[in-house]
């Protein structure tokens, strides 16, 4: 088995997701940043039916998918455990990812629409983060996970930390803080914490792009 | 640790992934069936979050989501093995139960809609049949899984059997056997099976109620 690359791209959520579990586990690996508007034959080859970042490759195979590449990790790196060793821990962090991965969806699309659309992806967003805040990380504990970061933590920070950038894009509110305390304070916590604090892409820079791609989207003809 | 518990509903294809993945594994277990307009108090107790079938009981402990069952009956039952052991193999399993689970919502899509909505989700329904039929079950063998069903197996069998019934009730083709023929033949080699061919929902059975279903949908005042 050779090293590990990581073909990602700077501003997307779903690479930060590999990258975060990369360094938590003290993984060394190339990261290869692609062009989304000319991506590499590499990447063409790896993720054929989606042709999308992030693509793990260890040795010459290629895992895809955000959460699948970091239950790959946890699989083959055990080192800083990101899922329970208990079957039915295990069941209730996996029901976890699969509602923030599919809810997530709505932050996004925030971000692309504009009416009854985006009214509808608020209403939907603002609901997923109320759930999350309801059933979220334990009173007293500092994370989804309990004292450490685990795999939910790093699903829903792939949403976390990107909202403020939708939110200022699109003009939408969908985190009130004070509605919110306990995801707030998660937050804090986990934007702060080891390798998350230094390996989150720079506010600034995401809303620059988030525009520009929110902009050429209602422009584009394809918009319905 | 008690007995096994399964909340469902006849006609739901996820509850019949969860019945064949206990089946096939031969784990004893009572089945409640769910009046999906007047949902048990159980029911709600054990998934607030989304308030749907299937929900498997393990002594006093709810499992929701039909996929993420299944990884916890591997987990907790070895026999019949329907996760490969390598890790890359997993994360490839893993893969295509993902894009399953994501691209056969269009499926059900098609006979709730009409119009553009439903244009729309017939080519992405057919897209994912072409993939799938490209990059599914390997040549000579009977199943995705190989000789053997697996968790890709049970995730497809569930949009597979109920495909026939969304055409005849939408008016749409989706599945073309001479444009589809491995998929053709793994649907005759998964629906002979044993455990699969005594566990499958009666196709008219099935017609009627998807129709009766369609009709209150395109008649409710929710449609858009």
């Amino acid at each position: 088995m050779d090293g590990v690359k990581l073909h990602g791209f700077w501003a997307s959520p779903y690479s930060s997701r590999v990258i975060w579990a990369l360094k938590l586990k003290g993984i060394p690996f190339d990261y290869i940043e692609e062009d989304l508007s000319n991506k590499s034959a590499l990447l063409l080859q790896y993720n054929p039916v989606h042709k999308k970042i992030p693509v793990l490759v260890h040795g010459s195979r290629p895992v895809c998918e955000s959460m699948v590449i970091v239950e790959y990790l946890e699989e083959t790196w055990p080192q800083y455990p990101l899922v329970p060793s208990d079957p039915h821990e295990r069941a209730v962090v996996r029901f976890w990812v699969k509602f923030i991965d599919e809810k997530s969806l709505n932050v996004w699309t925030v971000y692309r629409s504009v009416g009854e659309e985006q009214e509808k992806a608020v209403r939907d967003s603002v609901e997923m983060l109320s759930i999350l805040e309801q059933h979220g990380p334990n009173r007293g504990k500092k994370f989804f996970g309990g004292d450490d970061i685990n795999i939910v933590d790093i699903a829903f920070g792939a949403v976390a930390h990107w909202v403020g950038t939708i939110e200022e894009v699109s003009g939408r509110k969908l985190f009130d803080a004070g509605k919110f305390p306990r995801l707030n304070a998660w937050m804090a916590n986990f934007e702060s914490s080891p390798m998350i604090a230094e390996n989150l892409p720079d506010q600034e820079k995401l809303r620059e792009i988030f525009a520009r791609l929110r902009e050429k989207r209602l422009s584009s003809s394809t918009y319905e």
